[in-house]
C-alpha cells in the first residue's frame, strides 16, 4: 500500500449562478480594482489516500468527488495528483 | 492590454482546526471508504484579470487573494496561472 496526496477542486459549471463569484465582483470596487471578471468560487478539497497503486488510489478520489463533495447537477470537478506532476483526471 | 486567467486556492493552514475536514472523514464510513485520511476543505476562486502584462496581472491576483479571499490569520493560499503552465506564485 501507498500514499497518495490529491486535490479535488469543484467549481460551478457554466451557466449556473454563482452568488459568491458575484459577490467578490461587487466588492472590487471597494478595494480600487478594476479590469477583474469571471469569478467562479467553489471548493478545494485535498485528501490522502492510501491504496496499492495510483489509479485505485483515483478511482477512490473520483467516486468521492461525484458522491460527497459535488452535486452534479450543477458543479464540475477536476482531480489533481499532488505528489506527482500534472493533472490526472478530470470530471464532466 | 492582455487577459489572464487565475486560480487561487484556499486552504486551511497546517495546525488550523478544519470542521469541514473532519465531517467529509465522518462520511466516509457510510461510504463504505476506508483509507482516506488528512482531509482539508478549502476555497477555489477562479478569475479573469486584465493587465499589461503577466507581472502585473499575478501582483492583482495576489492582493486579492490576501485582502478578500483569504483570512491570512488561519488560511493560505496558492494563485496558479490557469491560461499558461505551472504555477506562478504562491502565499504563506
Amino acid at each position: 500500500m501507498s500514499s497518495f496526496r490529491f486535490a479535488v477542486n469543484v467549481t460551478p459549471k457554466p451557466g449556473i449562478l454563482d452568488p459568491q463569484g458575484r459577490a467578490v465582483e461587487g466588492s472590487l470596487g471597494h478595494l480600487g480594482i478594476e479590469g477583474v471578471s469571471g469569478v467562479r468560487v467553489g471548493r478545494r478539497v485535498e485528501l490522502t489516500v492510501e491504496a496499492a497503486g495510483a489509479g485505485e488510489a483515483t478511482a477512490i478520489v473520483e467516486r468521492l468527488a461525484q458522491e460527497l463533495f459535488s452535486n452534479p447537477l450543477i458543479e464540475a470537478f477536476a482531480v489533481e495528483r499532488l505528489d506527482a506532476q500534472g493533472v490526472t483526471g478530470s470530471g464532466r
